[in-house]
């Protein structure tokens, strides 16, 4: 958001986006609706309001320095004495851990995982739909209705019809521009690594005994590295790391300084597209020689582009084709601009981003 | 926002629409841009860009409380030595005092306060398009470039040429609606009243010299109620009152703790319509009756329907018409439908909102 | 489509969204769908699918000059030998009278007819909608889809809920600014002009017994101003007027010669508007001043603004509003917006357009 | 627009569109702007709005029975004795010449040619962007604004910056889609067939002798065979061939009469699609067997899905990228994903469409 200002929708409004696509496509796909029972609806419901409700604040940042998987918070939240968890007791004792099982896909009935997190489901959908949207751009733009009008179930798995072959293709190279220009934009990029670095910074300090002058109470628990209560974990939400940012630009620790002027004032760092290794190395040689330190003024990264997956035969992960005939085929075997996708090696012409001082 | 879950865009993304609205206008409209010297020009862009950057958090909420003028921070900010500052002096010593006299509107070129303050301007333009976009309600879905292609300069002020009275119309109407449905919606009216007990507990909490827990110390300045510095002023911004609100949820005093749950968890007051302040009463009665203290407890409010005037002959705040022979009216003598809103007593038909426990 | 290229649509799709927004109306509202047993759902469906079979080529044009009355061409398609009516006997066999009843409002089922033609219903949402899209202009941009949902019924009439007046109000204002901005645009206007001018010049030359060169097969049944089958009536499309014209623009008829290549080249008249019946007189001398016969070379057109009414007490036509405490009211009687524009003189400001050579 | 109901925006309108797309890359783009003379402005502004001038009635199904090359014809309204050709002349006697010049691409200045025909250029902008929007499909949703800010002139010819890539890709991926979905419609291509062979089956008749009841005048001379001249051509337009299937669906010969009710009222043969030539052929003996002509009544295609290319080294068809570093390289050399496009055998897995009785 701090490169696409009106890029602003917060996770909150894309669980209630994720829960309504859920909710539309059992209304609108009978064959999925009769693969669920009423329980399992309620459950994927509950499921797709709740799949994001782990996320650490700036949660790409926040895993590459505490090492939480947001998947097992969001489990943990469900089960664990929250608020969410007493209003899914009122449906059944075992309901939370029922919601739980879809999140962590060991639920009976595997439609639900499916739904929510395959490489087309409900999650997916809304957040294409949602940064398209919200960003302006014009990729990610897809008939969403008809994509849904295209799922059925065969096997007890999901699967798209034929006739919607054109439907699939138009939602993966949305994603695929999506990625390549929104999420790997550089300038996203480079927040990314300030944030980052900023936290980093102030655990590095905490270690080695710094005296803060801020208080930074929430914080703290994750500096020490123990386990974290779901409590804890929620609490500590962007709101208090632009808090804690602004505390930190008070403080005399140069680069804790820095770094917390340039996340609250989107002074970002330099960035350089270059087209490998070596040539990134210039630049990191460069930061040294001016006498910044590597670890928090410079990151190199090639974007990954592997957004779309054929995992062999049968595989649940499969984007699954229902043919006229009704047998299944895999999309890349019957589209061939999806097979021309996965084959390809997409990286082999992308630049690397590097972000320097 | 809290109650339009996608309507999360900043006064930032504001800003940088309302510079753009004003830039199309010298770029498209060639009697403005022949009324300003270049000097102007750039005038005008920094004034649009920075008209609201002395909004407080939660602006509305905030200024019951605290007796600021916003535009007069906005001015302090522009003139103080701040970042702002700086980078206005880098164009001449005196441009900082230009910017901040068009949002005093004391400038003497009259037509750049009224592009950025007047009935039809850049900043109302701005917000009307963007407030319709993202909570997607169609109130105000207007036709912005024929909206600025009618307009025109003709003595010395701005004004609309006649064959454009049904965009007018159309923009009026789509502020009106849009301060109905969206701007007065009882949740919303809700929320800022929350907002607004929960800073006043504090301050009353403060003043009697309770004991907090919590560390506040970038609110504390507001509750001395002493002169506010530019700085003091622009670090208090809405993320800290997210941060202290998580704070005083957990202080002792029960109703700075119910209020600031509610705030953090969308527990909204009940709201009610009623006809009139007879029947607003008996919910006040109801408040205490339960033991709850109304002075947090209890809220009504009539909302204020004048969102366009005619000021009667000649003033520059008029929205103007060009008729085709030369002449210049005001808005409502040319069009009926203008006529009929301004003449119509309004509210009389109007509920009165009421917020109780 | 003359003055808005892109205004194309056809009558065929117009049918098909009144369908559409009929066969909604019934999924989403349960109050209608209750009030209706399922043959006069279908029926409905049937009604609005066919409400609009009947209008011959340029409507409004050919209405002026062949004093036919649509809604009853409509029905006499409906009950007549054509297909449409084999269809509809497949159903049974007084399946065909019982749509035809909703057409003039006979079926004892009141709530048909409100549904396709009272001051809200399938038709004009359609209309307003597709005229939006399709001119570009942003006045129609309405909510159609809450539109339908505060929809309901009481005491066996269509209402609308207290919640939703500000749609309401919205859905007014559209169709008040498409009236004035789009369907009374003097160019629109103009072409209307010249399609009855060119076919009424040449129903008087066939009256005198000219000698046309062309075979105009299809229209001239209609000069001899005989009764007019259903088959010839349909046959006559707006295709055949435009092949007409190309034909028309080879006579030696100077007037018809003129129209004819007007109409196929948008060789439009001039268009001037005035302020009242004398100033629109001096254009009627200046044609004839010129030596050009008035009756087809003069027009003149007060727009009509009526596009809303309180037709008085429990009219069935009016746009009724079901209070919170279940009363029934007028919407003007609660919308003041409304109430002032039923009040307003609104034709007083208006300009007249004039057409003339 | 028989398929898409909606679709029934005319050449008109796309020819309104291809001028303003011409004329804001000019207004936006300075490298074009300079890169063109004053006149030669004038003169792609002129071939933008009259490229398609000498497009027949239902054009491609018209080319595949009246050997016409509509360019050819396009040129010879712009050269000959036309309204067209007179307008032309007020700019200068030779200007009807230079237009035509960009239309068969022998201006002496490429640019202009490739503005108007080349694989990205504003006669292709504009019909996809057109037809998404009437058509509704989400498929050529592209940001024409970016596409058109990201060009450059370089070595004289057009360029696109490297920073656009993305947008490339998804204006070739918007096109491949188009073609799949819409133009490949099995519906659209039958309506095509349909039409085709209506007035094949007119020629041949004629060819033999025929005697017919109605009045033919404006499609005889295409019967004969003999050269058009530009005035027959313009004449004979879409309105002609519906009022004469009218006439047609009289006539006593049963596949005229068949044939032109199926085009009147949307009466399609059967589609299937089929894997290969040999089960096509299936149909075509099932058409036999049942005693239909197969010549009228059946019908194969395998969609043409080359919809970009690499001409090669240099050749000024290319869609040509202008890197960081000044060089010029062809899309597929730096897009991995043009690349796999224009590797795969695209047609591989693709159905042949078969239309049969």
């Amino acid at each position: 958001m701090q490169v696409f200002p009106t890029a602003e929708h917060s996770r909150f409004s894309h669980s209630l986006g994720t829960y309504e696509i859920a909710r539309y496509i059992i209304e609108t796909v009978d064959t999925v609706k009769n693969a669920l029972s009423e329980e399992e609806q309620v459950t994927l419901l509950c499921a797709a309001l709740l799949h994001d409700v782990g996320h650490g604040p700036f949660s790409h940042a926040f895993e590459l320095i505490h090492p939480i998987h947001h998947e097992e918070y969001t489990c943990k939240i469900i089960l664990e004495d929250s608020e969410v968890n007493q209003v899914l007791k009122q449906i059944s004792p075992d309901f939370p851990s029922k919601v739980a099982s879809v999140i962590n896909k060991t639920h009976p009935n595997g439609i639900l995982s499916q739904l929510i997190s395959s490489q087309i489901d409900a999650d997916r959908i809304d957040y294409l739909l949602r940064d398209a949207f919200f960003t302006g751009t014009p990729y990610g733009y897809i008939d969403v209705k008809r994509l849904i009008r295209i799922m059925s179930v065969k096997d007890n798995q999901i699967v798209f019809k034929e006739s919607g072959i054109a439907n699939l293709e138009n939602f993966v190279m949305g994603r695929y521009h999506m990625y390549r220009t929104v999420y790997y934009h550089p300038a996203s990029t480079c927040y990314e690594v300030i944030v980052t670095n900023l936290i980093n910074r102030f655990f590095e300090l905490l270690a080695t005994g710094y005296k803060f002058k801020g208080d930074y109470c929430l914080l703290l628990p994750f500096g020490s590295r123990k386990s974290i209560s779901a409590a804890e974990y929620t609490d500590l939400d962007e709101y208090s790391i632009y808090y804690y940012a602004r505390l930190m630009s008070r403080e005399d620790d140069p680069i804790l300084k820095d770094l917390s002027i340039r996340f609250l004032n989107r002074k970002l760092l330099k960035t350089v597209l270059v087209k490998n290794a070596l040539e990134a190395n210039y630049y990191k040689d460069l930061v040294i020689k001016e006498g910044y330190n590597p670890s928090y003024y410079f990151y190199s990264v090639k974007p990954n582009q592997i957004i779309y997956k054929n995992y062999g035969m049968n595989d649940k992960a499969n984007i699954n084709i229902l043919m006229r005939d009704g047998s299944i085929k895999e999309l890349s075997e019957v589209s061939a601009i999806m097979a021309a996708l996965i084959n390809a090696d997409l990286s082999s012409r992308d630049d690397t981003i590097v972000i320097y001082i």
